[in-house]
């Protein structure tokens, strides 16, 4: 039932571009750890892989199993989530186009879909005695729903704080959920079920910190290929991603960078990270990528006071950028896009905010954008809205 | 921008099928109104209306656009909902088959999605003051979510027990929400509203009632035509759904008999309407389609005390059946289909407890069926679960 794709020759760390064998990967490149500079691995197929097919028939990301690492899976209807084009709010903020994606749409109702259905089919074709990971709670949710369905074991490791809706969405599934107060902790309780207890984890646990599994991480480029298929949004300037760690700006960058190697796209659009205070905005100022930059904030699935080496290349490859949004900014912009008709997570609607830092900023303002809008809005408690 | 399909010709009462002109007909057919035997109409189209294009390119509800009352309407990125296969659940279930459409992938999480979109473009065109609707969270949050993205203004008329991430969905949009106990007092409100104050409305307010809006209605034919467009589900034998006043049940049922019309499908599976306690159950066995059949139940999606003429109509047409199933056995699936990774609303977790009370009736049990998930599960309150 679980196949791997017969053209995967092994891994690539992203950093220093060292060939590792077809393995498991959760530290990153062995050799980049080495030097206490973590650095993520990327699937590594051969030339003779067929490449995508562009606007073909089919629906979801099964439609594009033939360039992931596990090309049959077991799909809970992740993938070929909606385009919808915004032409009011594009008039309001003096744009040509705007554009949103809804990874709402997704089965656990969040982008981590992608990247679940790909991790777990690694982790249960490989025996791993059961699978883990740390989540503020999309994570959490679409991993445990996954775990559920292919029949393995999993534990999520989460905050206290998490909110009831996405609590009640990981405990139905038969998941146990273990509650820590810090973030780093939670990463040690991971670390010890990987290296201890033989289970697989989903998300990073190292700090300074690595990009989540990359058998995962490697679904996330099915979001970039719908955006190369969509001609209406061929001629974008600039996609907006909510951000923490990476993993699914990397996989939109791998997306695209597919697609301009094919001859689909011409060009890769600026990718922009959205996130809570300022990190990977430091660290291309200058600053250095392994220390922490810490912050509190609302936007919970975008927390963290850490940086990724993927993130700094997602961006660095396109002359994106990073910005910083302040929580009551996105809070107006979440009311904005439900007024819109689009009701999204707080994260998701910070999208919206980084787009007008990036219209505010000056330097080549995009004359259109699309925002990656990466949850529906029902996961949050009232309560979370201050 | 709103354009009406040039091949509408009028409107047709589905039981006296007396022809009426173009217009609205939130009270069903005024001929059969007259007679106290209330039904609703449903849009009628020429001989040269285009085909379905079957497996066509493009992504939504649009791609059906032709076939729809209006073909020019705004989107949200609504249709196009996967379907999954659950081969593990069919082999406990002693099936060959079982399917699940989920329709928790719509824009607002619903599948109201299909009929908002068409009712907004109809009350928007032809300058209705606002729309309304009464609704125990789903319709609410999905003609407020279209409304606003219309500009117009919207009320939902509900009750005080509503969830709060169904409130907070629907008030983030700017729409106005009044509560009243009772739902026939709920009517009465919207009744008022519609006969005195200009307002479009979404959903029936008359006692007894008729389906909703009949240009919203026409939407949910979508959803049988992506199910006729599936060829791993052409020879579903049943098809189960959460049903309260059936616009979903006659949308399929009108979607797939347009299939079997353009030679898509040689016959229709039979509909089977789930339902928290016996309404249409009784009615098919032989009481009075304009009684009330109250009764209390968790299923607040599926309520209500009546019964519409569609509803009977879908079910005899398709030689279907109406089952009815206990709330604490709905609560049961909700967890079982969770535990293969799909977290649904406890409405839509019911297809699967009256998918087994058809297993266990004994008459012609299915050997394959098809679940349809009208809502993921993140809507209900953790304090809804008994």
């Amino acid at each position: 039932m679980l196949k791997i794709n017969q053209h995967l020759t092994g891994f690539q760390c992203i950093r220093c571009e060292e060939l590792h064998p077809i393995h498991d990967y959760h530290e990153g490149c062995p050799k980049c750890q080495a030097q206490h500079r973590p650095a993520s691995v990327v699937p590594v197929y051969d030339k003779t892989m067929p490449d995508v097919v562009w606007s073909g028939s089919g629906r979801g990301m099964r439609r594009f199993s033939h360039r992931l690492p596990y090309c049959s899976f077991e799909s809970l209807g992740e993938g070929d989530t909606p385009i919808v084009d915004l032409p009011r709010l594009a008039g309001e903020l003096g744009m040509d186009r705007l554009s949103i994606k809804l990874e709402g749409a997704n089965p656990t109702g969040s982008h981590k879909d992608r990247m679940s259905v790909q991790f777990v089919a690694r982790a249960k074709d490989r025996g791993a005695h059961g699978v883990v990971a740390a989540s503020s709670g999309n994570a959490g949710a679409s991993v445990a729903a996954y775990a559920a369905a292919a029949g393995l074991p999993c534990i999520i490791v989460t905050t206290p704080a998490i909110s009831p809706p996405w609590r009640r969405a990981i405990e139905m599934t038969g998941a146990e959920i273990i509650y820590t107060e810090d973030s780093l902790e939670r990463w040690a309780i991971v670390r010890r079920m990987v290296r201890d207890e033989g289970y697989a984890s989903a998300t990073n646990y190292l700090d300074p910190p690595v990009g989540s599994d990359p058998w995962g991480v490697d679904g996330y480029k099915t979001l970039g290929y719908e955006l190369a298929e969509d001609e209406a949004t061929a001629d974008i300037e600039a996609i907006l991603v909510p951000t923490a760690r990476g993993d699914l700006l990397w996989g939109i960058y791998q997306g695209l960078a597919d697609a301009v190697s094919a001859g689909r796209r011409s060009s890769q659009p600026r990718l922009v990270a959205v996130e809570p205070f300022p990190r990977l905005e430091k660290v291309l100022a200058g600053q250095d990528l392994r220390s922490h930059y810490p912050g509190r904030s609302l936007l919970v699935s975008i927390g963290g006071a850490t940086v990724t080496f993927q993130s700094w290349l997602a961006v660095t490859k396109t002359r994106g950028a990073a910005v910083s949004v302040a929580e009551e900014l996105a809070l107006a912009d979440q009311r904005v896009l439900a007024r819109h008709g689009l009701f999204l997570e707080l994260s998701a609607a910070a999208s919206l905010t980084g787009l007008r830092r990036l219209l505010q900023g000056g330097d080549q303002p995009p004359r259109s954008a699309l925002l990656i809008a990466t949850s529906h809005g029902y996961k949050e408690s009232a309560g979370h809205e201050v």
